[in-house]
């Protein structure tokens, strides 16, 4: 039967902070790297036989996977990193306090940008020194790919390229990956796997550092999904 | 100029112990930790732009790259690791100490073992536990490829593969690669970069932790190499 195991990354420093994060390179709390140590003492008590890692290209999803192999004394699983497998890209908000942008633009406005599945944030200029055009880990990407801002379904859209074209073709040949990734990077191949509609899924909650176990029949139809306990 | 890096991973627990280690996954020591974070340091104060990471499937490898990327923060790079970048298997020697071999086999024939260019250690039987046959990590390899023993020279034959269908070709595409590998390994690959004799290969030291830059011409021949300082 395959199977594949997606996990949130663990608390980071903007987290904690309640900081827009997106893709700004903050790193895991203390505490964040203590949940990537349960979730690998969950995915080691389970012998899934997990033989192919998927991650973005943020230290805080790279660590978190880090923890999690060298618990699992399996450092010498392949890992393919992916700008697809990033966190949504918050645009101009970015680094600021959700708190503080409740204040300055309302509370309904906020609820707008983080819930609504096509309402985008104010957009990067690609003056500014974070749009990722000037990181050098984004130097093979088309620039006009990079996004200056996204919408949920801008980042369930550029999500689900690579699940189709790497991480589905791993499972129909018979391999179980684990894809260490973002709450919303997440939500865009939990909404393709469970049909959700785009009205709920910015609802939909996952918890840092809990390893969900998707089992899915021969036609790589998903048949269940499990938070591993 | 195209530019490569070698880097011999930092001291292990058998290198300190001075026991055969050959394909045993021993971890390094906190020295080794602590050369790992030098070799950092001289990485990130030379600018190479290194865009690539190629390292074998053994623990004490792995764990050099991690720090060295974790250093510069850089654990976006993109990490091929392959078997046939592994240390020379030293067959049935492997975890014995050499004090104790000389003891038994006499100096003579360890000296032989060790140096001699074509030389095979006593093999590991294929019922041994230890083969690597009965290790998942080398699941995907034909069995018949697995080492029961090698020698220098037939860890020089295994390693030449992987250098001219992974890490030239991404010299020719322009890239800058750090080879995270091992002392026999590294041997290979710079017996056949600077077309060093069989009898003198052997002879070679190659210091764990040091990174050791090679600058090409556009033929990606050798135009010289040094140890970074």
């Amino acid at each position: 039967m395959p199977q594949l195991v997606l996990l949130r990354h663990g608390q980071s420093v903007w987290n904690r902070d309640d900081r827009f994060t997106g893709w700004t390179d903050v790193d895991l709390t203390p505490q964040g790297v203590e949940e990537a140590h349960r979730a690998a003492a969950l995915l080691a008590g389970h012998d899934l036989g997990i033989d192919v890692c998927f991650t973005s290209l943020l230290t805080r999803a790279i660590r978190t996977l880090w923890v999690v192999l060298d618990d699992m004394r399996a450092m010498w699983l392949p890992v393919e990193r992916h700008w697809r497998l990033n966190e949504r890209h918050y645009g101009a908000l970015q680094g600021l306090n959700k708190a503080e942008m409740r204040e300055k633009a309302g509370a309904e406005q906020v609820h707008a940008w983080r819930r609504g599945f096509a309402v985008r944030p104010p957009a990067l200029d690609e003056e500014n020194e974070t749009w990722p055009g000037y990181d050098r880990r984004y130097a093979g990407v088309p620039k006009a790919q990079l996004p200056r801002t996204e919408s949920l379904a801008d980042t369930v859209a550029r999500v689900l390229p690579y699940w189709f074209m790497r991480i589905e073709p791993a499972l129909m040949q018979g391999s179980t990956p684990l894809v260490v990734a973002h709450g919303n990077s997440l939500r865009g191949l939990i909404k393709h796997l469970d049909g959700i509609p785009d009205d709920d899924i910015s609802g939909l909650e996952i918890p840092t550092g809990a390893p969900l176990l998707y089992e899915f029949d021969d036609s790589l139809k998903p048949r269940r999904s499990r938070y591993l306990d």
